[in-house]
This record gives structure tokens, sequence and C-alpha cells, in this order.
């Protein structure tokens, strides 16, 4: 990709690695556990069609020409009444609108860092986060995490370590709620201590929460940003509750990224569909979207527990299995020697496929790792699919026995 | 705009200075010639909300859904429809569709340019250009253009001047049909010989033709890609052609920028709304796009003659106004000693509000100049618009003798 008319940023953009496995996982009988895309058939759109078709016709002149820079006003009120509904406390004024949250974060990246700059991270961490820092030029330090998410202590090493080489991260990117690719939260015990040492360390936090509302069980946790509103830039989206073809999402900024996110908004996209914010404060306004998107997280717990409970009585010793409380994810590791490249090999023969591991670390870690995707298949589909996967487990397993023999 | 968490970037975008003159355009009884806006009483909508149903309810697992990295494939056939019926021939594959053809502008400059790299660029230019080039980092050098536009030999004599300084300008971005905001196209006889030298001094040309279509007569000049495909990028957009609120837009790109673009394009937004682009293919599909849109153009030709013919006997000796053959602007540059800003408080007392053209140059340019919007008032407004912009340039005239003597 290089070419005397590209800039060197031109090289730091990643192609998704969803979309390496994209063929193989459309392959008839194929369980894909690869695509974190949510599933429209729990969405509640029967009303969209209408809504649309009386948008047009009755608010054409506003939903069809060109919107505002910081969003439809009546969507940034919807937004606060959705962010409330996760406990958070926001301002209309805090809400910039923005053509999906991969926008928000795109942008932010803009306004916080230069080439070479650092950023702090979950290791692993979402794909397409890495592919926004890759082709801005950013530097990624991955911090430890473990069952209850970013580890305090390694957040507060990893400060100190760069520091002893001179580099203070310009923020931490952070998916605190049913994380993706592990699908661990952070443990509420740790919010405010991770907060206070970013605020220490003037470091700016940026909470990525696509997933909060799709709780498994009650779930009554601060958002990083109730913590500090002027230290932590939220960022929501509607794809995973409501639809993601129509691209609306939001940051709720602090008061000092306001001004300079819309001009960076207009400046990359002047406004977000329009018809689409439309949509999407029509889904909050209608009034049910809190029992849709109830039902919806009901739903996928039992694919969480159809795929995990099914497959945790199959893995090798030595392997682990993370256990989301929420969200289209879950993470296994593999036994040491293991390589989840090499058993997508077996997996494929077995018709099951899923993403490795690697992929979601911007350094060589995540070999023995790989991420389970629940969020697309019905129960029975992942049933099946971990048996697959414990066939494949066992497969691999045997031809790895059988090298070292 | 300055704050210890911001980069350098954040304090390179700018205000659209039509928001500055927004609040005076809104009070009732004002001739806007501000905005540059498409009048969608223009635009063909009335199968767009039975379209956005039908779309939602048989193909809702598709539109609303996450789309496709270059776009959804249908559309991307019915763009190079569009691109046919001006002339250029392109292929399905040289298409990327972008959430506004604003986006592809801003992915493009990422991927071209560093920080502190040189843009040339028509002075004046799109102000929302100059946005995302501050917004880069991105300097701006100027070349002069006349009635005809961009002149050949002012493009030569700046990439040599900057050569003499060290400095290859990294593209040139150009709007060559009636181009916002001085509504002059680039004659014919000057293409090949723009695409020439930049082609000899090895800059890629930004094509930006969102207006292309809207031409008040026969309009048979080659598009620039169309003369070097691989040398030139080509933008397109259904903003005005059809409604800017579904923000879809695309690049024609040469084979060396398609991978790029794409990985640049999903790391900003995945995709555009994939709803919007069902509709933009829609529109197409359906067939009646292009009488539609000549009757558009039609229409917008009879408003720049009401403002321009009722305005030109107005003008005072050595004022001078373009005369747009199509498009939605003209650029009136008043007499040595006068200032647009000045005129524009007579006339606001006159009840007429326009964009002074300081906004449109990245250096100190433009202050005898300024932008008049046709697109968005009927004849009889422009008419009375023109009347009230004459009496205002009289009181202004007769203000600044007073001054003088």
């Amino acid at each position: 990709m290089s070419h005397p008319f590209l800039s060197d940023a031109a090289v730091g953009f990643l192609p998704s690695p969803v979309r390496d496995v994209w063929e193989l996982s459309m392959q008839p009988g194929m369980v894909s556990l690869a695509g974190g895309n949510p599933d429209l058939r729990l969405s509640d759109t029967g009303w969209m069609a209408e809504a649309a078709a009386r948008a047009i016709t009755d608010q054409g002149d506003e939903v069809l020409q060109y919107g505002s820079g910081t969003g439809f006003a009546a969507l940034r009120e919807a937004v606060v009444e959705v962010m409330s509904a996760e406990g958070v406390s926001a301002s209309t004024d805090s809400i910039q609108v923005t053509a999906g949250s991969q926008l928000a974060l795109d942008l932010i990246t803009k306004l916080l860092f230069a080439r070479g700059d650092t950023i702090l991270a979950e290791g692993p961490t979402y794909v397409g986060a890495l592919g926004v820092f890759g082709g801005a030029g950013v530097r990624v330090e991955h911090v430890e995490m473990d069952d209850d998410g970013l580890q305090p202590d390694a957040l507060r090493e990893t400060i100190d370590r760069l520091a002893g080489q001179g580099r203070r991260p310009r923020a931490l990117y952070t998916i605190p709620n049913f994380h993706n690719p592990t699908g661990v939260s952070l443990a509420a015990g740790r919010r405010a201590e991770i907060v206070d040492i970013c605020r220490a360390a003037g470091i700016p936090i940026i909470e990525d929460n696509p997933y909060g509302l799709l709780s498994f069980g009650e779930y009554d946790v601060p958002s990083l940003h109730s913590l500090d509103p002027e230290l932590v830039i939220y960022l929501g989206s509607f794809s995973k509750i409501l639809a993601p073809g129509l691209r609306v999402g939001w940051a709720c900024a602090p008061t000092w990224l306001r001004r300079p996110l819309q001009l960076a908004s207009e400046s990359a996209v002047i406004c977000a569909s329009v018809l689409s914010q439309e949509l999407a404060r029509s889904f909050v306004a209608g009034g049910r979207w809190r029992d849709t998107v109830s039902a919806a997280a009901a739903e996928y717990a039992r694919r969480a527990e159809a795929l995990n409970g099914t497959l945790r009585p199959l893995l090798p010793a030595g392997a682990e299995l993370t256990t989301p409380a929420g969200g289209f994810f879950s993470w296994l590791t593999l036994p040491e020697g293991w390589s989840s490249a090499g058993l997508l090999d077996h997996a494929v023969d077995e018709q099951v496929v899923f993403v490795p591991g690697a992929s979601f670390y911007a350094d060589d870690d995540g070999e023995r790792q790989f991420r389970l995707a629940y969020s697309l298949e019905n129960p029975l589909r992942l049933d099946e699919g971990a048996r697959r996967l414990g066939r494949a487990l066992a497969s691999y397993g045997s031809a790895l026995n059988v090298a070292r023999t």
C-alpha cells in the first residue's frame, strides 16, 4: 500500500480481522462465532418503516437537509434519556452526535494526539480502535486486565514505566462494560481508583460504552464519566441497541472538548445522516425502547450461556474462558504452547469459525487467545458451535501431542 | 480552544462563516444570499417515503445492519451511472462510497498529507475544504483564477516558486465546475494543460464536483479525472442533486488509493448510513433522476438570472460580478478601497445578507469580495434581494465618499 502520492498515515490503517474470516463464515453450514454484529431480529424495528415515511413526508425540509453540527436537538435530548437509564447524568450541551461512535473515537483521536504520541488501552482491545490509532500514528501501550477488568496496579506501573522513557500517555482508552473482545467488566471497586490514577497523571479517559445497556442481570456500577465528567469522555451508540446501519452514535464531552469536537465533526462529515438521527430519536421517544433492550439483553444472556455452558466442560486443562455479564463476547485463552491460529484450521474442518486473538493487540500478544461472538447465532446453533469447537480442540490437542512425541 | 489535553490539531478546525451570519439570515423578512443549501422543493423526493418504508420492511437485514466498507454494491453501480451522465467513464471498483463527499475529502487529506505539507487550491476556495486542511495542519497555497477558472500559468509559477523554497505540493484541490464560491468554471481548453502540469510535477489532483450536473445549458467539458484517471481523484455527491441530509457521497479513486481509502473510511465511520445508501440507489434506479436534476438546474438558472440580472446595473463602477453557467453561486468583487465586511452592515440594514469573502481564503485575501448564493430563495425574492443589495451598495458608497472628503 505504499505509493509516492501516499503519506505515512496511509500504511497505518488496518484491515478488519473479521473480514479475514468473512468468506469462511459465509460457507453453508458454518457456525460463525466471528462477527460482532447485533441480531436485528432482537431490535424493535416494526415502527421504523412508518416513522421513516412520516419523517420524509412531514419533516422533509429538516431530515433531508443539512443538519446542525452538534446533532439534531431532539436527539441530543433523547441521548440524555438513554444515558440516564445507565445512571449517567449528562446535559444536552455535552452531547455531540456523530455518524456512529466510531467517528467520535476518530475525531477525539485527531483532537488529543499528534503522530508518535502514546495511548493506553486494555490488552486486548477493540480492533476498530486499533485501526483508528494506527491511522493516526498513535502508539498503543496495553495495560493488563484480569477477570475484573483493567488492573489499577498495572495502569500505575505502565504510566511510571513510560514516564521513565519520557513518555506521557495522552489518554486511556477503555471499554469498562462487557468489553470487546473479552466480555469482562471493570469491577465497581476499581473505577474510582482508575479515575484517580489518571487524574493525578493528567491523562484524560475515553470511556467507550456501546454494550452498557445489554446487561444480563442487575448492573449497578458507576460510569467512569460520572466519577469525573471533566476528565472522562463517554462514547455511546445506537448500533447495538437499535440498528448499526443507521450510523448514529455520540460523545458526551467535557466542556473543554465540546467546541473542538463540534468543529472537527463538521469538518469530517458536516453532520450525521439527519434521517437516521430522527429515527434514533423516534426509537427513544416511542418509550418502548427500555423493554426492547431488556428483552434483547435477556436473549443475548441465553446465547452466552448456550455457547459457554456447553463449551466449558469441553476445554482442555489449562484453558481459560471468560464469563461475560453482558454484551456479545467471551474470550478463550488456550494452554501454553497452543495457538489460536492453529486451532482455527481444525475449527474450520468442524465448521465453526472465530477471530484469532492477535488482531486485538497492537503488539505481538494474543497468539494463544481468541474471541467468541455469540450475538448472531441462535442458542441451538451456539450449542452446536460449542460442540464443534470442542471437537476441534480435541483434534488440535491430539495433533500437538503427536508433533511433540 | 486551547487546553492541555488538546493537541495542536484541535486549534486548526474552522467554524463555518455561514454560521456567523446564520442568526442574521433567520431574521424575519431577511433575504438570505448566505447559505449554499440546495432547495429541496426542487428535488424529487415524493417517492422516498415509500422507498424508505419498503427498504426497512423488506431489506431490514441489509439496510439496518453494518454495511460493506466500500459501499452498498448496487449504489456503486448507480454512482457509475450518475458519473456517465457527466461523460465520466468509471468502473464500480473505483467507487468508494462515503458519508458525504466532505468525508471523502477528509480521508484523502489524511492519506496524502503529513502536517506541514502544502496543498494547492484555487483562491478563493470552498470553506469546508479549508476547514479540513486546517485541521490536518496542511498549508494552503492559493492559485489565482479568472473568469475561465484556475490559471495554468499561475499554477506553473506557484509550483516553481514553492520548489524554490524546497516545498513540493502534495496535491491540487480544485472545483472545476460552477466553483464554490465564485461560480466560475474551468475552461475546456485549460483542462488538459492543468493535468499535464500536475502530472509533470508529480502532483495528484483532487477534483471536487458536487455541482457538475447542475449546468444551466449544454455543458460538454471533459472532467479532469477522464484526462488522467491515475492522477485525478474525483469527488461526487448526492447532496446537491437529491438530499444533503442523507449524507451520501463518493470518491472515484485511482487504483493506488482504493485500498487505503477503504480502510481509512472503515476506520472513520465503518460505512455510510446503509439506509441512506439504499435511498440514493433508489433515486438513480427510479430512472427519473435525469429529468429531475435538469428541471432543478433550469430553476437554479432562473434564480441566477433573477439575482445577477437585477444586480448588475446597480453595481458601482469598478465592481465585478461573475456569471455562473451552473451551480449555486456568484461572486462579487468590490471596487478598490471597499470592504465586503463594511458593506454587510449596510446590507443587513436593507435586510439582505451574504458571506464576506475573507472566509474563502487561507491567507488574508478576499476583503473586497463576497459570495452570493441564489440556491434557496425564489426568483421574486432574489430580485428583491438584488434591489436591496443595490441600495446597500449605494449607501455604503456614499458613506465611503463622505469619510474621504
